[in-house]
């Protein structure tokens, strides 16, 4: 079967035959429906400082994984073929496209405990993207942030993470404001059911917020959170556009400020992301690409042409 | 009666003949047994900063007291005369010696829902301490940190604070290690049942810890603690050593670090403390002076001359 691999840092993605996986035992065969495309892959093609999460060369790219299980190993009993699943990047040693052949190809070797059901109504697209960028942003909001209906919730950043984390902030009953720098993208904060767009979080100073997610990370947003909170109130760090921040410790103790770091997410925020995708009351833009456009899809991600979620059907 | 007042920043403490307090409706008035003394009444005596927290000059000074219910006001029943209490200086808007003639003085005046009943067999000086430095420090490690058997915990700093807290966590079955850079206090750390005492948080680098209470607040040390807790682990924020912290926000999520300021505490942890310290299991070290010897007591404290809690009594 043919794979989009990765060879080595500033080399493009190659074409290659790989041979089709073989489940061994506690392992299912998933036919590749759908594979999202990430900034991350751009990371990791352009930046040596990934290549230590990719031990061994070459490896198929693509960890945004959903399609049909087609076969299953000794001793798997909770899956069968015909299975809609999407597979958890994070629950096992094993992440598809860095430590193990990813999602750019036409099948995937997956741990059977990495998978999650697709519930019906759900398409493949969406399933891809609910992997990572969907299991990201509502483990930030619901997971770590705890996000409950009535909540003041402050999104810093309404990018591919925060578009999703907002809306499911406004689905769960929160009263949603958004910081986002670029004008062009206020429009989208009013269709996902913002009450207010900001230009910066700074505005939002002495405003209570129960909750503020930081999509954006830039070390000052953080620090700027600590003001735009109630007495203790929770900032969740998800982004990280700057990798420090210096923080006014006095308010946050006077505040009893909940600063929490969020890391990805565990497989029960896929299957709760399936549920709000299904239902439609969550309804990410994707933009569908084939396999053959899958190396133009990252040009595009690199020139930063891109604003909802790039998805490469794989059938 | 006698008071020490304070009248003005850079004053000495005066004593002035005031007034016996009368109970209002839902208010109660305490004997004053003991009343502990406090860096922060340096910080109050020295520096104008503080003088926006005290309204009306001059009052009498004292925000740790403990004593014996001697009136009460009307619609007051929780209380009888005679009752042996600890004051809450942070359950009401009243706090005790800086918008209210505090404990430096033979009666006070409380609101009724601000007192915590004294169990058996602990003395007054231990309830005056336990009203704000034990409150803080169990605060931080229990409601805060929530600390339980079996955690690996880190304390920075083993000052008047870090010492309760060590002790707390020890009591509740942790595993503790203490940070301390004045060796001249690594006995004490191993009278607590600490296990290990080191002189700088960056010796506990990749230690695992599942909380970090942070005593000391030098920026550096709240910092230097992320690298020293587990993933998902706690650093609790409680010494304001100085205002800023600029904290690595990659290892934040990566580590899904949660960062909890803590800021004093509520009746259910002098509750708490006040159980532990009548046990016997925790026992803070004090200095009992007498009324006259305040001023005295003050002077030791700006002079660094004190290791445990001075606490004056009052009969």
């Amino acid at each position: 079967m043919r794979a989009w691999q990765f060879t080595g840092t500033h080399q493009p993605l190659a074409l290659n035959e790989v041979p089709e996986p073989v489940p061994g035992a506690g392992e299912v065969v998933v036919d590749i429906k759908a594979a999202g495309l990430c900034h991350s892959d751009v990371g990791v093609l352009d930046d040596e400082g990934w290549l230590s999460m990719l031990p061994v060369l070459p490896v198929t790219m693509g960890h945004e994984v959903a399609g049909v299980v087609s076969a299953i190993g000794e001793g798997v009993t909770e899956w069968s073929v015909g299975d809609r699943v999407g597979v958890c990047p994070t629950s096992s040693p094993v992440t598809p496209g860095y430590n193990r052949d990813g999602g750019f190809s036409a099948k995937y070797l997956a741990p059977a405990g990495d998978l999650v059901a697709m519930p019906d109504g759900l398409g493949f697209e969406l399933a891809a993207l609910g992997t990572d960028a969907g299991m990201t942003s509502y483990h930030a909001v619901m997971t770590i942030g705890g996000v409950k209906a009535g909540d003041k919730v402050a999104i810093i950043g309404l990018g591919g993470l925060g578009q999703v984390g907002a809306r499911v902030a406004v689905v769960k009953g929160a009263e949603v404001t958004v910081a986002e720098i670029n004008e062009d993208v206020w429009p989208l904060a009013k269709e996902i059911g913002a009450v207010e767009v900001v230009k910066s979080i700074e505005e939002l100073a002495g405003r209570d917020f129960d909750v503020v997610i930081d999509y954006a990370g830039f070390g000052s947003t953080t620090a700027r959170a600590v003001d735009a909170i109630r007495r203790d109130g929770t900032i969740v760090v998800v982004g990280m556009g700057v990798l420090e921040a210096t923080i006014n410790t006095r308010d946050v103790i006077l505040k009893q400020a909940r600063i929490l770091g969020s890391n990805g997410g565990v497989k029960q925020d896929i299957a709760d992301c399936y549920e709000l995708f299904a239902s439609g009351e969550v309804a990410p833009v994707t933009t569908t690409i084939t396999f053959d456009e899958i190396p133009e899809g990252i040009e595009r991600l690199r020139r930063g042409e891109v604003s909802g979620r790039l998805v490469a059907r794989m059938d």
